[in-house]
């Protein structure tokens, strides 16, 4: 059985999940000691599907890498496997195909449930019809422009509202589950 | 005083309030008894601004006209008050404007609160900083294109959560006051 998929984002309201440049500023936002449910999500996932400029992203900024313990697979048609920083080979794979091929190498491996993560990469994965859970955060901000959450589709996908949470702070959580 | 301001609108999770051709097939849910606060609104309101495209939208329909006892502004450069039909002289006006003029028109008049309605007016008026509520009624379903809710701002626009609902239907209804 291919692994189930969850998209866990962050959006401001008006849908943007960064800035034209890639720009986050906008999400640091007073959260008090509230994680919004980010740590038992990642403790649910065995695996993820990166896109290839949010992994760049998070490979560039300096921080520590933050999946350890996870399988990760890049999408891309450009980078190979030696372009992985030695201490992540054991852990990130660069692969090339259709989402349901990437989701079929994480079968292969044994992985149950992935996260699925970066603008292009959630859209691409959307169209296809690969994802099975959305958890969408709202931050409490209009940005008016930026890389959109969501992206054109081959038809309406209809998706079932499972639970809606809101936050002293003004976000507001929504989890929705779609129709593969 | 400047009336309020209120926006009350229905967007799909991906953030279109119609289709390309103005289509809103999509949004005909099951949605049982609940008219999801709109009554209420309705009541609240004394005037609304509404954009001249949902406006000949509206008179197009053949539906009776839904805003009986509401005074109507139509922003419009092109229509003038001999286009509105005979019936509807009373209540609805023609006027051209900064949305701040538009609201000193209303103000002159004694109005306290308007419904500002109609996609490009919505966001003439949110980029001009002149709405005070945003109910965003969630609706189901990611439908892929259409007409945007939101557009492009001079800026960063933060919003006060100040309350979310949820309904059995599965759609999700938030209101945000709109720092003016």
């Amino acid at each position: 059985m291919k692994p189930k998929t969850s998209v866990y984002i962050a959006t401001s309201v008006d849908g943007f999940i960064a800035r034209p440049d890639g720009g986050l500023d906008w999400l640091e936002h007073d959260s008090g000691n509230d994680d919004y449910g980010f740590h038992g999500f990642i403790a649910s996932v065995d695996s993820m599907i990166l896109g290839r400029a949010t992994y760049e992203q998070v490979l560039g900024s300096g921080v520590e890498w933050p999946y350890t313990g996870k399988h990760v697979i890049v999408p891309s048609t450009t980078l190979s496997a030696g372009d992985v920083p030695e201490e992540l080979r054991g852990e990130v794979e660069i692969a090339s195909g259709e989402p349901s091929e990437l989701l079929a190498i994480l079968e292969r491996q044994g992985f149950k449930h992935a996260y699925v993560d970066g603008g292009v990469t959630i859209q691409r994965f959307l169209r296809a019809g690969m994802i099975d859970e959305l958890t969408i955060t709202y931050i409490p901000v209009l940005i008016g422009d930026g890389i959109p959450l969501f992206g054109a589709l081959d038809g309406d996908i209809k998706v079932r509202h499972l639970s809606t949470n809101s936050f002293d702070s003004g976000i507001v959580q929504s989890l929705y589950q779609v129709a593969r």
